[in-house]
């Protein structure tokens, strides 16, 4: 279907579907089959209560639930988590995919306020950007410095998660993002319908492979950049971030307030450098 | 700065906000100024509660806020909205613009456990593609047909979408969302940093500016179309969607099963029609 190894091949069915419709093409119409994104709704239940419903692309969902707790500050420490695991008693058997149960370590309280804050607010009649600059104070310190890359490293990471994102090929309808080391070298790519279900997946995916380490990861993704990609790598300790495409005022301000580089409008070997150059060494500089 | 009127400069001026960065174009680099997309956080308090807050571009609130009311089903009616207004006693100055107060009349009951729904699960253990559709169906009927366009108007509404994205074009930064009556009329285009907002925004319109009618919209979105997009057209009975980019799987789904017209991909004179083709007049049936 796609020219892809066996797991390659079953990972992409579990993304994306086959439908059926009607190819207008200038005047001329027909029917034809053609793949879209997967969506189905994710329930997350911590200890037996259920915490969220997430839209998202099925796939790497213990990824997604893992990076989800961590960036929504859940659990702190990987340590927290005694196990996560599909529930197998669903009422649809539909739904055998669709709910997600995780265990927290007895001795870790779940509070609850921390995840409704951002549905329900401060009623402090406080809001804006400062504010909430101010209110993420409280849980996060800014990044360390550590990680330096070249300018052409970073340009290379968004042509290799170009080519890794194999479900946006088939459809159109994901988006992407991915974890490199300091160094360029790739270690993974994760696809979702939702962005932010995409980050977390690659946050996760650093939890769980690399024993909570991402500090020393360089997270590019394909779309643009809100307050909120900037809030979930700043808790995943991620110091250096990279778009395809525009970031938000307050995503600028949210990276220059804890010490993260942000790089926006990579295109070839151009881009866009918002805050945090004392990582990016300029190609200028290595002639 | 855009060659545009005072009142949509002013407007405009709003979204935007210049940036100081520092721009990489294939191995030489310079410090300049550019234009970003402005993000803030709003609060939105109904009968003194605070029931969400939301990330936006400023500008537009009120037509947010009351098309968000609607499409999350925390009102049912127009009428049910005593007023919307900003809150004028806030803790930081620049807060003076992000929460607004909704008074409902006073007949009308708040039940947050509609907007919560959302957010915290079912905890039935029953979440997946087809309970998500069942329990819309406790809320919403499919929408009725009436609604008729031809395939060359549906082409032309996209590119009014497009040169009316007055911000999008100063930041590349947005997601755009307009409103169409059937005969191809353009009534209203919103941009924000939100998928949902825009739609939220030109929904809100629609409600304050034609007295409750968005039926007979046509609502013509930038980007991809998630389930989301779809219950928010249904809960303002838009019965086509028309959208740039693709849909996902439980978006064709939501659209079909309420009798939504749902096409995507939208390039120049092409486009794929996913369902209601019964709303759309071939144009080989015209010649």
């Amino acid at each position: 279907m796609f020219g892809e190894s066996k797991k390659e091949l079953s990972s992409l069915l579990e993304m994306v579907k086959e439908v059926a419709l009607r190819a207008f093409r200038g005047g001329a119409a027909e029917d034809r089959l053609d793949r879209v994104v997967r969506e189905e709704p994710l329930e997350i239940q911590v200890n037996d209560r259920s915490i969220a419903v997430l839209m998202r692309t099925p796939g790497d969902d213990h990824d997604l639930v893992c990076g989800f707790l961590l960036t929504e500050q859940v659990v702190r420490r990987w340590e927290d988590i005694r196990s996560v695991r599909y529930c197998t008693q669903v009422s649809h058997p539909e739904a055998l995919d669709n709910v997600m149960r995780v265990l927290l370590k007895p001795e870790v309280v779940l509070d609850m306020s921390r995840l409704s804050r951002h549905f329900f607010g401060s009623s402090s009649c406080g809001v804006c950007g400062k504010a909430t600059l101010e209110q993420l104070r409280l849980v996060a310190d800014p990044v360390r410095d550590g990680v330096i890359i070249t300018e052409d490293a970073l340009c290379q990471m968004m042509g290799k998660l170009e080519s890794t994102q194999k479900a946006f090929k088939a459809t159109g309808g994901l988006h992407g993002a991915a974890l490199f080391s300091r160094e360029g070298e790739h270690w993974v790519t994760r696809e979702d319908v939702g962005r932010h279900n995409a980050v977390d997946k690659v946050i996760g995916w650093s939890w769980r492979s690399r024993e909570g380490q991402s500090e020393d990861g360089v997270l590019v993704v394909s779309g643009r950049v809100s307050f909120e990609i900037v809030q979930k790598a700043l808790m995943a300790r991620i110091s250096i971030i990279v778009a395809v495409s525009a970031p938000s005022s307050l995503a600028i301000e949210t990276a220059a307030a804890y010490n993260i580089t942000l790089v926006g409008f990579v295109r070839g070997e151009s881009f866009n450098l918002y805050c945090g150059g004392h990582r990016i060494i300029e190609r200028s500089l290595l002639c």
